[in-house]
């Protein structure tokens, strides 16, 4: 069966999930915020952390779970490094005061390490990255979340997805931009093939006794980046773990088993953490021989010979940006359920979607 | 035919082996610095990285190609960053010192990422991050080499291995190490199937259309982790990118593909690069609860059900560490004809294996 997939207006989409989250009582400029990642998310073509994610967020709102009024504060800082408490806040807000934070002091000192702690789920890793590219610097984030990866060999989850986020300026081509879940792939693609009644890939996700499945359904876990330990899956979880510690103990917090989430028996703040990363690339080289660099590189592997059956070699970033092309002008093209999912949650809070 | 493999102790390989590179002209110290690191890679099971490449460094050492008294310099300088220049000196004693700049300038601003170019090979990522393990701090260390890695979708190699090594410190327990190559497989795994003359894993390497080979003699490239694209192979393709740039445009030296090596007709410097970060633990977090915290998740991984066929999940570094356990006792197993091959190389500067 074909579903007929609405195309809805990236700013109807944003004012509308903006509107929906003051409606569940978020102050307006944090609701702008975490908004404007979604939709960029939405926008970029990573469906699996745009607007479908409404209703998580705003079933921790219904609960309480989340503080409306937070203070974010500092743990403890030096000229190269910050700690952060967000307060219970939410993710979005916490992270875009975080990384600017992190930016001002790698302009200031050359480089710049921020931890976030009591925070919660932030959306798209790629987007705080990416603002250290308008002030020409390079751009980490990384968060944990609850967990869903299985560490090699093991047979529950015990790791979250650790995803990593970098931004690579670049002089006349687009920056480099990378967004990747340590996990074989992100828990929303399983989503998705849930919500599309499709098969997944062998690999991708085992059951509840720790064996591969391709049915959405019976996926209880993600396999780390790598997969089997024969494909070198050992790698993803130690990348993982690697992030879970700058996430988790670093940020003076709790890592992906101790995250809490829709799942948990008894509800509570998620104390989600974050790490984010910056520096001037001035305090290292020359800024147009890095540039030049960057240039070189990205059209010398666009110009690579493609193995049959492959058109053209992407450049992590690229399908993101001809995503964006796409949607902006266009519109995004949201599944029928999801759209009457977050028309319901806005009526919840007297919010018409205009779409 | 089971091949006889001989057992020598550890402590007569690296006399020998540093004998040998004084044998070619390396300093005393240098060499003894080359030894260790390359010692340490087979006293750890890293049977790809230890003294079976001894004759890479010789073979560029006869040929002159490496400074043999060279003398490190800064390219810059802030409180947190160092871009330093190795002279075109061996890359192991090059990179103890800029490991070692690192750890002092992270101890007294509580964050340091430092680069270097003009180096060489470095062997082992992980014995340079594990430096910081001695001051308490978190080490990481990353370098690129010649080309051998498949972009996604692209029939030949572009980027290098692109390993990166982490470590982190523990309370009780064994500290983390992880030291991961983003291809699939290092090439060192590639040479050790030919040289036992037994098939690889589909999904490691490809041949030279591009596509993927179970015959190690027809592997020229690597796939980046994660494999094929339906697999996340864009993944570690991404992570790879990313250590290409700190190691190469970031150091204000070469990426990769123009990194030289000895499979270039015109042979020349390597004009490799690294980069190495230390953090303070205490610069973010209470010491004490940062390893209590990485204890507690250690000991619960390892008390995870396994998967049926697997004994125990092991945490990075935990197999280095137990066979470093076993042949510090009993001696490193050296392949025969790698034993003869560096017999030979000892000869020929008049230096007589002790084995």
């Amino acid at each position: 069966m074909v579903v007929e997939t609405t195309r809805i207006p990236s700013d109807a989409l944003q004012s509308f999930t903006s509107d929906v989250l003051v409606g569940f009582g978020v102050k307006r400029e944090h609701a702008d915020q975490v908004a404007e990642v979604l939709v960029a998310s939405d926008v970029q073509g990573i469906d699996s952390h745009g607007v479908p994610r409404l209703k998580m967020y705003t079933d921790r709102l219904r609960d309480g779970l989340v503080n409306l009024d937070p203070k974010m504060t500092v743990i403890t800082e030096t000229a190269a490094t910050l700690a952060l408490d967000a307060d219970n806040g939410m993710g979005h807000p916490a992270s875009i005061e975080a990384m600017n934070r992190c930016i001002a002091k790698a302009k200031e000192t050359g480089l710049c390490m921020t931890t976030v702690r009591n925070s919660n789920h932030f959306g798209i890793a790629g987007y705080y990255a990416a603002m250290a590219l308008e002030h020409g610097l390079c751009g980490v984030a990384m968060t944990n979340a609850t967990p869903l990866v299985v560490p090699t060999g093991a047979k529950r989850a015990y790791l979250s997805t650790a995803p990593i986020a970098a931004a690579i300026p670049a002089g006349k081509e687009k920056p480099i931009l990378l967004d990747a879940a340590t996990s074989t792939v992100a828990w929303g693609k399983i989503e998705i093939a849930q919500r599309e009644n499709k098969p997944i890939p062998a690999g991708w996700a085992v059951d509840a006794d720790g064996n591969i499945t391709t049915d959405p359904n019976q996926a209880v876990a993600l396999t780390p980046l790598g997969g089997a330990r024969e494909t070198s899956g050992q790698k993803g979880f130690g990348l993982g773990l690697w992030i879970e510690m700058l996430c988790g103990q670093l940020a003076s917090g709790p890592w992906g088993a101790h995250v809490k989430g829709s799942r948990d028996e008894v509800p509570g703040p998620t104390r989600t953490g974050h790490a984010f990363m910056a520096w001037r690339i001035d305090a290292f080289t020359s800024e147009d021989d890095f540039k030049a660099g960057i240039d070189r590189m990205i059209q010398e592997i666009k110009s690579l010979e493609t193995v049959d059956g492959v058109d053209r070699v992407m450049i992590p970033g690229e399908p993101e940006y001809e995503a964006e092309a796409d949607r902006r002008a266009n519109g995004i093209p949201v599944h029928p359920v999801v759209v009457e999912q977050i028309r319901m949650i806005g009526r919840e809070v007297g919010v018409e979607a205009p779409f």
